[in-house]
């Protein structure tokens, strides 16, 4: 493919592929002439996915470049290749504050009970922190993560589990698999909160209207 | 209480009380002297819902404002009240692109089928329109609201049943309800986003790892 080939079946216009090459998120295509190159498959596949984390993932260019060291590096499992998908578009800062490290260490003991295999930085322990400190900040009772966090696990593993088993094989090309993660996280997070809410809406009507 | 003690009993400092009395957010209290006023219950169950409002939920006093004004009127229902909670915390705003109106004419005809009763002003339908819209814009496949969101219908009827039915009875105070509702709203999406993306990571680990 010509690069404004290449431009056509991505629906990425020609000065961004550009700007993805000088970047070096894109691998330069084999010189056909001094003024031409030749683009394959592979170009294809990793624009679609450079895309889908930078236009509906909302990823910064840092990020991107953090996540296609990982497509690139032959020693990284699919399992790790996806971890650092997920991260790339839902990172988290750790805080140093007293009472979010007690909600922290909270959130990681009531998450060792889930039995789940889950890696020491992984973000979502710290999200789960700060959503369990801002409710401990609240005049009243207090709040355990049980309590808070209880009433979701298996449902969120239920969603997990249909969502993970709708990706492609382990032997897919391994940006089509990234770049499936890449729009499953960038869009059901959203999906999934407008659906609860109108459902909520629903039930409202039948409690209370 | 004196305000002194409303301060204590919230945990809002007495500056901020001040300042939410001047923009009439919280009624004056009853003057028991030209220097002094005295508060009640309903004045400390009316700071826990702004508190969790603003801190909680980052809604705008302006729409604080709103949700005040629902909680005010007789006339308007339980389920009218929740609502406006709702829509303060998860606004929407309707666009005027062609595509992304036939996404949101999709929507609505996908969420017809679901039986649910929803207003039609609902944010909701517009934040599924959103999420469409953005899937359609990649290069490549078509997707159907149906492809998109079916898959999580069942799952997010159930979570919202139980939220629903876990709030207060009809005749509770208003603002407990809306309360309950607003930090609900507000932190129910971060901990099942949290959640599910840890879930993924297992189930990632039991798929590829």
């Amino acid at each position: 493919l010509r690069i404004s080939e290449l431009s056509q079946a991505t629906g990425v216009p020609v000065p961004t592929v550009k700007f993805y090459l000088r970047e070096g998120l894109l691998r330069a295509g084999e010189l056909t002439s001094p003024n031409q190159a030749s683009y394959g498959d592979g170009h294809v596949r990793r624009l679609r996915l450079i895309r889908a984390l930078i236009d509906i993932g909302g990823v910064s260019i840092a990020s991107v470049k953090g996540v296609l060291a990982a497509l690139d590096d032959p020693e990284l499992s699919v399992h790790d290749l996806l971890g650092s998908v997920q991260y790339a578009l839902r990172p988290a800062q750790p805080r140093d504050d007293p009472q979010w490290r007690a909600a922290y260490a909270e959130v990681n003991e009531f998450l060792a009970g889930t039995g789940w295999r889950l890696r020491e930085h992984a973000p979502g322990r710290v999200r789960l922190a700060d959503v369990l400190h801002a409710l401990r900040s609240r005049a009243g009772e207090p709040v355990s993560a049980e309590a808070a966090f209880g009433p979701y696990v298996q449902v969120a593993a239920q969603i997990a589990d249909e969502e993970i088993a709708s990706l492609a094989p382990a032997d897919a090309p391994r940006e089509a698999l990234a770049e499936q993660v890449a729009v499953g996280v960038a869009t059901s997070d959203a999906a999934l909160s407008a659906l609860r809410l109108l459902a909520q809406e629903d039930a409202s009507a039948r409690r209370y209207g």
